[in-house]
């Protein structure tokens, strides 16, 4: 069974605070918005699907208070901050303000209704955006299974499995998937500078679930491809747009230019919330810069000069050439990606 | 002017400890060949001409106290025990075997004269091996400084500047050769993990020096590539095959990979000395795999779960169709490799 990354519990998200894995795996029980939004900022939660559900529930904690009595006119202010506040968190990941327009659409339809009715509602959509979650990374995980062989080899970057979401996951959630159906694998995992969510998310899930893996710095996939016979790479996603293009975590842009050049098929795994169809291409799509200390001294101690320039994008975007198939619970999207991701915005 | 990496000083030798910068800067005064061998391992000093250095001091450590009256059968057992062991310390940097045959080989050649005769012909061959190291590393930089252009946007990975060498060093010593003729540098520096010589010892040598530079996660440098222009790439060599197949820093082979798909220059620049005549291939250079804690507990605490297989090849191969030329003290020697490196043989 997979962790319980994120769930509403007694009126508060109670999460894993990612950031202290795999040391200690500690939950945070949080109720204010302003606190949610600063475990967003710092990871302690993560992952695009995780971060969807958690901006939903943010928005429960904004009106949860609320009263008849309070009037409408302060759950919608009470709610547009913190909608304003949580869609700032983080730039890239898409599924954060998808669900947040979700919530704002249902407030916005029953605006001619009461406090009661609204939070009703909001609370219904939340729970729908959280259960949903479930139900499409199983469904994610069935379909890409099909894509994946007995005694496969893989190489996966970042951390897509069940901490990235409600359930299995997105990437690694195919991998589970094809797991729990008996098929034999062996995954190399990208460690994932510079926060290290490979090393220490996804060998944690890994090997909690038994899944036999190989820790390896970012920059040896390369030489792993060159010298091992490997089956395909699987990565999750931030965002997709309409072409196909792929924001993912730095470094998977690289990691597909590496696939192609060895022949590997490269499979990116994400629900069709993932997919922003306002972007015809992944030029479109905000890069987020994070801090130079995650690279100067991620990890107790300062490994760079005193005030050295850093460039740290959290992102890269990897051209829809290079990918092989995107596995969403809709079935498995092949090329031409524009016209068959099209085909999905009416969903 | 560089720093002063490694020096004989009164009857020791006299290194920097490079696992202590940038923090500090921390001068070792090693006298037993034990020592210098355990620096080696734990890459107190390292870089392939500053290894070829080491060992050969670490001959005279080995003989420098020795009398006449001890015999040239004791010289011959100390030196070669010591040759021995310094020659099993990294098993990929041909520079260490290449100093210690030439140690051996001038012992060998006096084998019938005395005592005295073979230890100052050894010293005098260690300091040829050092000075020629100055001499070399500065004639890299003037062979390599002729294809930099004024104002290049520049990517390097691993260390190779004067930490690796006597002098200036090999690829960023070609940079130091260019910003000394006055061009106008901008470097991005690779972090290189696991050990983070890029960001711990190039970032420091290039502030020291006043080059601007920006340190990346290795996996940023595809990113980069693909967002900003790029003029070309520069590293080092620990060997390199007669058909011009170089091993290095794991993550060169995947740099190599991204700088062709974005059209950039790939140098590499290393001394003849580096180039192994033996091996027609880089499938023939051996590659050393170190400890998995380098990847899993590098900063201070542990980052991944206990008890995790990990995968640390501390260099990969890159194949010579990838590298657009290699700059050597004898010139820049572009393909077909086989052909023009076969030329340096009879140097």
């Amino acid at each position: 069974m997979p962790v319980t990354t994120i769930e509403w519990r007694h009126h508060k998200v109670r999460l894993i605070d990612q950031t202290r894995l795999p040391a200690e795996l500690i939950h945070l029980d949080i109720d204010e918005v302003d606190d949610l939004g600063e475990a967003i900022k710092h990871l302690r939660v993560r992952g695009a699907p995780a971060l969807g559900i958690a901006a939903a529930f943010g928005v429960l904690l904004s009106v949860q208070r609320l009263q008849e009595e309070d009037g409408k006119e302060a759950l919608f202010l009470e709610m547009d901050r913190a909608i304003r506040y949580l869609r700032g968190t983080r730039p890239t990941a898409v599924n954060l303000g998808w669900a947040l327009d979700r919530m704002q659409a249902v407030a916005f339809k029953l605006r001619e209704t009461s406090v009661t009715e609204i939070k009703e509602a909001l609370f219904a959509e939340a729970f729908d955006i959280h259960e949903r979650d479930r139900v499409v990374s199983r469904a994610m995980g069935r379909h890409g299974a099909e894509l994946v062989p007995d005694q496969a080899n893989v190489i996966t970057h970042c951390s897509t499995g069940a901490l990235a979401t409600a359930d299995y996951g997105t990437g690694v959630g195919v991998l589970f998937a094809a797991h729990s159906q008996g098929k034999r694998l062996h995954v190399f995992v990208d460690e994932t500078r510079p926060l290290l969510q490979g090393a220490r998310l996804n060998m944690w899930e890994l090997q909690n679930e038994g899944i036999p893996c190989t820790l390896i710095c970012d920059s040896a996939a390369a030489f792993v491809m060159q010298r091992h016979h490997i089956d395909f790479c699987i990565v999750g996603a931030d965002r997709i747009a309409r072409n196909g293009d792929t924001a993912n975590k730095i470094g998977t842009y690289g990691l597909a230019v590496h696939a192609q050049r060895h022949g590997i098929p490269f499979y990116v795994a994400a629900p069709v919330s993932t997919i922003d169809f306002s972007k015809s291409s992944g030029a479109e799509i905000p890069i987020e810069e994070r801090a130079g200390e995650e690279v100067t001294q991620g990890f107790g101690r300062r490994t760079a000069p005193e005030g050295c320039r850093v460039y740290n994008p959290a992102f890269d975007v990897t051209p829809h050439a290079l990918i092989t198939a995107i596995i969403t619970e809709a079935g498995v999207i092949r090329p031409p990606y524009f016209e068959n991701i099209s085909k999905l915005e009416s969903r």
